[in-house]
């Protein structure tokens, strides 16, 4: 059993944060005990470690990130999709070929996210197959829980980075044997998007879906452009999570849908019906002009959201920089298109959190049972103005930098990068 | 003579940025003597300083921030305008009539600008005397090149944070005598904005001014609100500048116009007449949202821009975010109304650095004479492709942190913070 001591704020619901000033976390075998705003008197004789002022919160779930993008984070940011895509992007992803390019990334990429304060992660790898098992071994081997998925590509691509729809299966359903019985890094299906999958592929996924119970992660409505496209490529189409249903992909969870910037009502109907995730990333979004997700509105109708990095459209690793995004983004949307409503960095936090943790078991809150992931977040106090626990997060979120991450607890253990 | 070596970057227009691959730089007596791609004969046997593969650029430049709203900063960012004014930011400012509370605020936020990389800075204090004289000796004691106000607010403003006409004018004619020969922080008329000055203060700073020969800072058109406002508050007026005009406040160097969001041709007309600068706000104008400014258009209207944190309707110090947050923005401008177009990182780059630094001398470039103020960034490289210092710049300012800048320079002196 161990006791630590700080500043402690975590999510029990979207609506209600706990904060304990100076409180106590009790931890036995990597799991949350309880938090106590005065220490129970049967731990009174055990050893307090104590983070003074420092503030104590769940490590981050990032539900949408493209490891294999890692190399071009941060670059070509002022370009618009179609050229950061052909220039960049697809560029990059087809030198995953070669394996001892995809461990050096892979390697860098699971430190980073770790060293960024995030502990659970769903993951775009890219069509390879052995570059893909590098991936998941590096993040098996960290004890990262996580989804991952080789990406499937059928049509629609460039010439040097596109498989056959049967290749595409058969590495596929290779994937999903290799990895199903893994402890933490876990399999999912990863259609890259509707314009870049024939019918045929989306379809025998539904059946492996089936097969091995597993899950999928795509982009779902993510531009105008791909919203349009989608109609076009699959006859009969009324909108795009009806492709993935008419498929049989909506069966298994978790359903990760990315982006999720123009929705139909049907979207937002199948979406909810799978008890899926609507993912946003507030950088991406606006770093490759996609659009704003309707944040406050989907949180409203009780749709479950998450953030993603999604590096590398997205530029910065920390999702706790997406929270201020998150909060920041719904205000612009509220002013220029009055269809959302402005949401609050309590929100934003436990969509950070708890929300998407739920996939991963009982992660991203410190209530009894939790998995004790935990930040450990200093520098950011000073003695100006009493600031209370949940304001010391938020001005984490907004002020913060990777610096001011002093410890990192997964399960219980403090893990370096 | 010193010779610096790394990867360097820096504006000489705003379409133009130098980039040295492991370039050189000679510097003496704190000016840059030059730059080179391969050193000069004459050179070669002096000692070089080697910074490998970091990246060299000059220090930022901050052209509207709130020193005393450093407390603020990170906090209650998910209020709306008037809720985080009344609730949060007037009555933090109206603390500053504490000396001592003045004294420990102002030293941690001259100490946290210098962090993150700004060396050059045009800053509000509050209506106080004392607090701000104290502002002023905190930025002269470091030696940085700054426009300090105190502010002036006469009317339509908390009782607590309100100062009569007279006494307003008093304390500013105190000030400007006291801090006309400083060296580095150099006094600036600052009235709040038209909403909370009066025609007769205005008319009266404008006498001021010709008598200090002293430029003025202020928000202009800073909302939707602000600029109805102000057409209320002054008979027959037209638009804020000219409100700026008419009390003769435009005819001294330099004329800072924060947020600028909302103008009129005429708006525009006479701040390029006054050759005064624009200074877009990217995460102030959002988390309060204000709105968006036209910056791509008013580039090509050939105005100067710059770039201002605007802590604490702003959240973070470092202008390096700021100038991807600008990108961000003007794609998003692009996107909502087509008023404006999609600004580039090296066009943002300039803005925050050699454009508005030519207010304080010869600073924000490494042109030969230019004062040797710069950052050296360094954990941003990678192996994994080549990267180009321009790439670098571009990273840093989208996915770096404080945690990157390892040296910082001014004058070609070292300086801790």
């Amino acid at each position: 059993m161990k006791i630590y001591r700080g500043n402690i704020v975590y999510s029990l619901s979207i609506k209600e944060l706990v904060e304990l000033s100076r409180g106590y976390i009790a931890v036995n075998d990597g799991k949350v005990v309880g938090t106590y705003q005065n220490l129970p008197e049967e731990y009174k004789d055990l050893e307090i470690i104590d983070y003074g002022e420092c503030l104590i919160i769940p490590s981050f779930t990032d539900l949408h990130v493209h490891a294999p993008q890692y190399p071009n984070r941060g670059i070509a940011m002022d370009l618009l999709l179609s050229d950061w895509l052909n220039e960049y992007t697809f560029k990059l992803e087809a030198k995953y070929k070669d394996q001892e390019f995809a461990r050096k990334v892979y390697a860098a990429f699971v430190d980073d996210l770790i060293k960024h304060g995030t502990m659970h992660a769903s993951i775009f790898a890219t069509i390879h197959n052995e570059a893909t098992d590098i991936l998941v071994d590096c993040l098996e081997e960290k004890g990262i829980p996580s989804f991952v998925g080789k990406v499937n590509m059928d049509k629609d691509s460039p010439s040097f980075l596109v498989e056959t729809t049967e290749e595409s299966l058969k590495d596929t359903e290779r994937f999903l044997k290799k990895h199903q019985g893994n402890k933490y890094a876990k399999p999912i299906l990863t259609p890259r998007f509707a314009p870049t999958c024939s019918f045929e592929l989306l379809k025998k996924l539904g059946e492996l879906a089936d097969k091995y119970d597993v899950g999928t992660q795509t982009h779902i409505v993510e531009s105008l452009w791909e919203k349009e496209e989608a109609k076009k490529c699959f006859e009969g189409c009324r909108c795009d999570m009806q492709i993935y249903k008419d498929a049989g992909l909506l069966k298994h969870k978790p359903f990760i849908a990315a982006h999720f910037i123009y929705p139909s009502e049907e979207d937002i109907a199948l979406l909810k019906e799978c008890d899926g995730y609507a993912v946003t990333c507030p950088d991406a979004t606006t770093n490759v002009i996609a659009g704003i997700m309707q944040t406050g509105k989907l949180m409203d109708l009780g749709m479950n959201l998450a953030i993603g990095s999604d590096i590398s459209a997205g530029s910065y690793m920390g999702i706790y920089r997406q929270v201020a995004s998150a909060v920041r983004l719904s205000k612009i949307k509220n002013l220029y298109e009055n269809d959302n409503r402005v949401i609050t960095a309590k929100e934003a936090f436990y969509v950070a959190t708890k929300g998407p943790g739920s996939l991963f078991g009982k992660v991203g809150s410190f209530e009894e049972g939790y998995d004790f992931d935990a930040l450990i977040i200093d520098g950011l106090q000073d003695d100006f103005r009493n600031i209370s626990p949940a304001e010391l997060m938020e001005r984490f979120c907004y002020s913060g930098d990777v610096s001011n991450i002093k410890k990192r607890f997964l399960r219980g253990k403090e893990i370096g990068c």
